[in-house]
């Protein structure tokens, strides 16, 4: 951020009087320019005891598989959202949702909630964002091609939990994976 | 939004090619300003069977009674922002956490997140954005004097499930609040 986006003046990263963090402000009208973590809702879309995957048609990730999801609009509840990504990705309605993770991603500003439901109907389709949609029994589940950890690790609660036939809420912070240090 | 942040030249609200609802779009380079819900995170905190409340020395609803809670911050996870609220406004540190209630209120753009934590110690205390702290019987709820509805909400699951010995995560959207037209 450089510029104010109320009245266009440059901004200076500081700590505004009474705060005790860094924000953008601008220089011309004191406007306090926050910067909030982001929600991304998805769902768990289940049919006869297959998981609905998408494999994704664009960036990032671009043919690795996830479950529908994408950004939290302005207007709509977690459960929309995620009904919004299904039906946009997958072309599928979702029959009662329950909640079922929660994901905080600190180093990337983003919390990724996703819903448990059944298919409202054998309906689904590649949308716009799918490359393929399709069923998947949990042993041919893609897990070294799936598109984001989120989406591997809502997977593996699924299945433990449905061996312990109870699905309790799950709230879980990723940190970022471990990098090796590559030297010369 | 008036001006480009990146850029500083005016911003069209306009639907960009591939999306289907208007953007802020920069007439100069032509980035899209995506805005998205905000997160509000808090804490449910009880010591013997009691609930602290802060009243609050800030607006909105300065004077009335609420839960310590506020915007979830780049960087941190959901239940750090429960614990940096409730040790900002209560001067308080949490035990164990657990997530509880998420309310969506899709009219403002904000998400609700409330953690159901037991006081870690005794000490607790007004920090600078509350009047007065103090731990509440379930008779002795001011009711009439909570700041928020979902502060009034989660009090309200909080002393049904207690009743029920069990705390099952809610997921409820809150709608506006119906305005009676006044008319003359």
């Amino acid at each position: 951020m450089k510029f104010c986006s109320a009245c266009g003046h440059r901004v200076s990263h500081v700590i505004p009087a009474g705060d005790n963090r860094p924000r953008y402000v601008c220089d011309g009208c004191a406007q306090v320019h926050y910067q909030n973590p982001n929600i991304v809702a998805g769902s768990l879309p289940v049919l006869g005891g297959r998981v609905l995957l998408c494999r994704r048609a664009i960036e990032p990730r671009r043919g690795f598989w996830t479950l529908p999801a994408g950004f939290m609009e302005n207007g709509e509840s977690l459960e929309q959202a995620a009904r919004r990504e299904t039906l946009e990705e997958a072309c599928a309605n979702l029959g009662p949702a329950q909640i079922y993770t929660l994901f905080d991603l600190p180093h990337i500003n983003q919390v990724h909630v996703f819903f448990r439901a059944e298919l409202a109907s054998e309906h689904f389709a590649a949308g716009e964002e799918s490359l393929e949609v399709r069923l998947f029994e949990e042993a041919e589940i893609p897990w070294k091609e799936l598109a984001f950890r989120t989406v591997a690790r809502t997977l593996e609660c699924y299945f433990a939990d449905r061996l312990a036939a109870g699905y309790p809420v799950r709230n879980e912070v990723l940190p970022p994976l471990a990098v090796t240090a590559v030297t010369p």
